[in-house]
């Protein structure tokens, strides 16, 4: 084969796929939106518009140098600061020469790498913008965000892609179940403690829903999404290789039509309707679930990964709530719990090869739970790490400047108190949704 | 050339064109729950949405067998079932061996195929969607788009692209006028007429016009599908040739344009206004009459074919309306009748082998009736088999679980009788668009 | 290389791009829009969407011919009408036979080239709709479109793209900052002193605010815009280069990126709280800024163009206020002002050959004055033929059919005047914009 022009059309799929995860950025945005109040509308869009803006700064000053730089098992040291490290990229393998070694596998040039990784990492930052919303204050989320593109999400990635101890134990994550979505959730997970829960939505000894305000957005946002992940998942070759994209594109849309139909079903028998809310969830929670997998499983698994994962959205939403953990969109039970799952579904689903890669076989195709084993490891290494380090970082941002809006001010909205903008300032609104939910006896 | 290299290059071009076809889902739900009421909102994102989860499973198990396994000239019939059959794509010609040989012609994995074919089977099931809406059950559209996608899509695909006797007669139908949008038409048809129209649109003998509640969205909607055809048009050459995307991408936008231009100014003059409906219908319109000719025809036939459809759209809604046919999206207009002259214009604009393709050439350019005869068949054939299954398919729901919510649940809205959710829960409306129609005399 | 491959490859990149391009139309659209009051919502998004219609038959008719046809230095004079000059492409070099040489250096179908030109005139014209928003004859917009895509935009793009005075003089502009940015604002600015401010902004001696209906869908439409983008700048190729495209790709984002974060710091400091809408064009305005260079400057360079372009717009916003001229969405603090900037920093900041092209150096990296005086003879000589023939066609346009609408139409909103259409018919709004903006007294 033509090795010039191979690089050429590497490049190409590269840099289009990473333009699509890109965009899932303005998905996230219409999701959790569309699931917030208007109240908080403006303030939500914000933080999703600038968080990609300061990913871009932060993994491009520190987060890829401590990702793929050369290092030891824990963290990157060579060429850490502002990509200037050596390296003689599109080359590879053995005529590769640089300081970062785990990601010359791959033959495009050190910037379409880079460009590639960054839209990975924007996309665990802004997944703990959803979880936090309407209560956290805008320079506090900012802040974290720089930690969590600069130290948090690289190191995990060292861990997992970027030559680091769970690669060398042969855990495997293909597009990222546990390095993007559970790592994204477990920080957010630690903001969401750390804050507490939204002003009425517990109160009385019930559980108040507080209905989105605009679910056309959210739906418009999930298709972005399912989108999006078409670059995800099979741009995470990073080579066009034809049978490999080909089928990470089937298993990655399987599993998100089954978890379409299965949280769909399982909300119309535990709510006694299909709610709109859970029907997008559960395409999310297939996405997220299929990641991880998506290159290691063949189609009839992806069903049923995906089955699996719009039921345990639905449950988890319903659990988080009884545990009065308040994630105004879902995030958690999408990204952390299905993350979780994703990674463990390596571990059971895999068939050695498949599309070339040697992962070895997952337990229900008799590969014995070597490869599970790994996947657990890898699971419960980057959640204590993530969790932990979000959790001093979120506490001492608490301690100082403080992560909370003041009370009259998540009454009011934060839309005019952190940004002085209403999202809709010529439509009526009905009374404030925390009026309605009866907590004027709370105070 | 290097046939590995070429292979990695189609399977990209596929995939990506396959990508934006997927994304015209969103385009549908924006386009469609913009022209309805804000209390029918949720019921349409939620058709549209699992549609395609629907076709992705549909498609899978079965439609894909019976519309390119090898078989009869009537129906697939090796290979049926979860795409299951022996194929060494992406072998080519001579060299393949498999029972999908009548998509063998082109050089990409199997799953890329089946990819890029499903999208085009998702598009032919949403467009039943807007035409039906505002009063047709959950359940009864989601059982309807199965029998689509599994029985009567494939079938028709079959005749035309999967080798049938429509093709050996030497019908062309290159990105799915017929194939996709009028088939989608007729079973909207069949549906539209046995629901009825909405509540309160003919009443009093007039017909009572009721405004999109959100053309933002629908303008919204309509950028998306003029985006995602130009995947439809392009990619349906399925490889990648460079002066054959380059011609289809510039006949399918100035048909767009042309359409676009005629429908405004005919809807200005008869209206006496630019209608923003009718130009974006007017845009579809154009696209949708492209989709059979554009590999076909130059641009200046286009030109001339967009300016048509543009008209056409506008004149079919007026007709409809009068026949008391209520198509509350125009999906008929824009679908059934642009899908129908679009296929009609291969037989007249066509020009042999303008881009490679031994089509014969149409009346307009010296090549006689023969090709406009096959055209016919074709779409009569296509429509009679389409309209008739439905119609049987639609009865049969009817008959069963019924295929129509209540009067007092259409009243009230299907977001909180079908789903439990409000659309906008803090937006104030107006009184029910029912309620300022006269309709309350009617009860 | 394989040549054939070649074109098929740069053939697939140039059409990917262009499309994603286009889809910035949507994103003009959307923010247009949303930053525009509800009641002239629909006579926005009519005027986005036909805008492209105007420009692909204007461009195809005459635009293209005088841009790119061979003539003198002044204006294309061969293959003018219709794209039907002679021409071998993909030929290149010496091997090109055509009427279209200045832009026979790119591998690619007429066609292809034809399609990725049409959309960079498509981005001008629509450029022009934001600033001449809320107060604008449909009728007229619509003729000076025509006007623009037909012999203004094509005259400026001949002197720099097609060959003409200014690409003699080394003048370079990579992606459009002044053919496509400051050329459509320069036609804005025409427009808009022409018009006047909208009734009741500014009144009894005050800067009355007028703030957007729907910041959901400016958001919307920024991440649209920032996305096609990433095909706006390194589609500018029109090769796949995988070292330049890969190059582009990166300063592109980080010029945004940076111009995020310093527009959001500086309006946090005048404004006092972190405003959405500077946010939203800090974005816009490093995307324009970065136009020019993407492909001469390094990374460093390109976040110091993109701090400056943040905080310029911000400052243009205030200072055009000041100046009593009117521009609803910012569009010339954005693409004007930018645009400038934009073209001035390839002056300042450029290093020769830094992904190929022959540029000489920037005053900052040695190379002294010389490109930095190509650059400014290129933006005023673009800015004054741009400025003066839109003002004479505007002028011509005011003195005969009229430009601006009737007062009580403009008062009661141009969707119903111009269209007779709503945006959102179901929900209610508070009264007027106007009305509270205390101009009652003005009558």
């Amino acid at each position: 084969m033509d090795m010039e022009m191979k690089v050429i059309i590497d490049t190409i799929w590269v840099l289009i796929t990473a333009k699509m995860v890109f965009f899932m950025n303005l998905g996230f945005a219409m999701v959790e939106s569309g699931f917030a109040r208007a109240k908080n509308c403006v303030n939500i869009l914000s933080k999703n518009f600038i968080v990609f803006a300061v990913s871009s700064l932060g993994f491009l000053f520190l987060g890829w140098g401590l990702m793929f730089g050369d290092g030891n098992p824990l963290v990157g040291l060579k060429g850490l600061w502002f990509l200037a490290g050596a390296d003689n990229s599109p080359a590879t393998g053995s005529a590769y020469q640089g300081v970062y070694s785990a990601i010359s596998w791959t033959g495009v040039p050190l910037f379409a790498k880079f460009f590639f990784q960054l839209v990975f990492c924007g996309t665990a930052a802004t997944i703990v913008s959803g979880a936090v919303a309407e209560r956290i204050k805008y320079k506090s989320f900012i802040l974290f965000s720089f930690i969590m593109t600069m130290f948090i999400y690289p190191i995990v990635g060292h861990w997992i892609w970027g030559g680091g101890w769970l690669a060398t134990k042969g855990m495997f994550d293909f597009a990222g179940s546990t390095v993007v979505h559970s790592v994204g959730g477990w920080a957010a997970l630690a903001g969401v403690l750390l804050l507490g829960p939204r002003f009425g939505k517990y109160s009385n000894g019930r559980i108040n829903p507080i209905p989105g305000h605009n679910l056309s957005l959210a739906t418009l946002g999930t298709f972005v999404l399912w989108f999006g992940w078409f670059g995800f998942n099979p741009g995470s070759t990073m080579m066009a290789d034809p049978m490999a994209i080909s089928h990470v594109a089937v298993t990655t849309n399987t599993a998100a039509a089954a978890a379409i139909m299965s949280s769909t079903i399982i909300s119309w028998i535990i709510l006694g309707k299909p709610d709109l809310g859970m029907t997008l969830n559960g395409c999310l929670a297939g996405l997220v679930a299929i990641t991880a997998p998506c290159a290691f499983v063949n189609v009839a698994s992806s069903i049923i990964i995906g089955l699996i994962a719009g039921i345990l959205v639905v449950l988890a939403v319903i659990g988080f709530d009884k545990l009065r953990i308040d994630d105004p969109v879902g995030a958690l039970s999408v990204h952390l719990v299905n993350g979780i799952f994703g990674t463990l579904c390596v571990g059971l689903f895999a068939q050695d090869k498949i599309v070339g890669v040697a992962t070895g076989s997952g337990l229900f195709f008799g590969g014995g739970t070597k490869l599970l084993s790994a996947q657990l490891t890898g699971i419960i290494a980057s959640g204590a790490y993530t969790f932990i380090v979000a959790l001093i970082a979120w506490g001492i941002l608490k301690a100082t400047m403080g992560i909370r809006v003041s009370l009259q001010e998540e009454i009011e909205g934060l839309d005019i108190g952190e940004h002085g903008n209403a999202a809709y300032p010529e439509f009526l609104s009905r009374k404030p949704a925390t009026s309605y939910l009866g907590i004027k006896s709370e105070e």
